[in-house]
């Protein structure tokens, strides 16, 4: 699958030919996490991503009732073009799907915000080492005490993923990462996991743990997993999202979206 | 003027002991365009802010009927702190003035958008020469035929700022502008200005014409007066904006505000 091209990895996703992650998927294009709101919620949730750009980076918003992406994807339908979704019925995580056509009603709203498998393509074009791609995992994921700006009805705080890199590649990758403001940007947190409480790196709240070796530094970037802890505090009626690592793989090129 | 801090050039209007410009004020803080409408209507013009973030990069959004700014100034009330104010009532300008108190209700939404004027500090710094500031005139602003994304109600054409700059020096304006995403960022569109439906350069929609010398080339950057004509299309049954060159201006530094 890694060099399938995303129109054809939307295609065999939505036939059902295809339940797997994107992770390493499409290197090069922009891939996406999803919301999908109530348009009475659409507000809240659209100030929330303004006010919290690191997190919640916005790729494309969609008509109230349409589920078709037209900006950053063509013949796209975000009901069925991702492998895995979450239901959260009142904060909680009630069932995960392969397919939200029954949910879908003619007042919803499709946020795809920018998402850091995007950039991990730039890091290892530079030669940046990414642990996990390298041993075959998923990315560590943590919950922080770092708190999000609130705006109406949604608060709660940011989740970050996890990279070691080598001491001496740190001022690179931060460097790269910035030029990606789309895909999360540069790192919210360079080093001791304590000071935004992170209690043990060794065990992620989602994803797979990945050994921090001498010499490295755990460098942390926002991560759009960030709305569905805000939907754990925040408790809309129905929030639906996309699955970690099951995300939506765009057609756009991360270097034509960044470029000015 | 042109060295007084931001706080007390807001205090000063806000007692009428100022009602000029701030063209060159201030010189290295954010200054913002100003938007204010109904909450009704404010999904639609955040979600046309989202699609069309060069003419209309968010800086500040207000919590619904709160007229008063937290993140990019302190002790700042929009009902006050700007020295000129427009009016637009179903779509035509009805009034200026240099308060809006009487206006301002609890379902108020105050948007603050980059402006132009930032950048031209970050430009004279590095000796690219602005040729309105040199001059003591008004940037030249011209409505082009560029047509936005629309979203909801909300629909026009972009309204762009011409700088005159010697061929030599029009990569770095590029480059020096593209690092200010937060004050409309890279130019839109640079040379023949028929391309972008300016029939004639010596006839600005608002602001003065300013001489184009040999070797130079028409440079032109999204400007934040886009949501005034974008009202005038539009025609929602009130929106109160700033006069052009009447601006807010922030504490914050542009270096501060952009840097990742």
């Amino acid at each position: 699958m890694r060099d399938t091209p995303p129109a054809e990895i939307r295609q065999l996703t939505r036939a059902g030919q295809w339940a797997g992650t994107t992770v390493g998927h499409a290197p090069g294009c922009v891939q996406a996490n999803l919301v999908v709101l109530h348009r009475e919620l659409a507000y809240d949730f659209l100030l929330f991503c303004q006010r919290n750009p690191k997190p919640c980076p916005l790729l494309e918003v969609t008509e109230v009732g349409s589920p078709l992406i037209t900006h950053v994807a063509e013949n796209a339908d975000l009901r069925t073009d991702l492998a895995r979704y979450r239901i959260f019925r009142d904060g909680e995580l009630v069932e995960e799907t392969g397919d939200i056509s029954t949910y879908w009603t003619d007042d919803m709203v499709g946020f795809l915000l920018g998402c850091s498998l995007t950039f991990e393509a730039a890091l290892q074009k530079v030669r940046i080492p990414v642990r996990h791609l390298d041993v075959g995992s998923m990315v560590s994921v943590y919950t922080t005490n770092i708190e999000c700006a609130s705006a109406g009805c949604f608060s709660g705080p940011m989740v970050v993923t996890m990279r070691p890199i080598p001491g001496r590649l740190v001022s690179k990758a931060v460097t790269i990462t910035a030029r990606h403001p789309i895909s999360h940007g540069a790192p919210v947190h360079i080093g001791d996991p304590a000071a935004i409480g992170i209690a043990d790196l060794g065990r992620p709240d989602f994803g797979d743990p990945v050994p921090v070796y001498e010499g490295e530094t755990p460098v942390f970037w926002a991560c759009g997993v960030t709305p569905q802890t805000v939907a754990m505090r925040s408790k809309p009626a129905l929030m639906i999202t996309h699955a970690p690592g099951y995300m939506f793989v765009t057609d756009r090129r991360a270097d034509e979206l960044h470029l000015p």
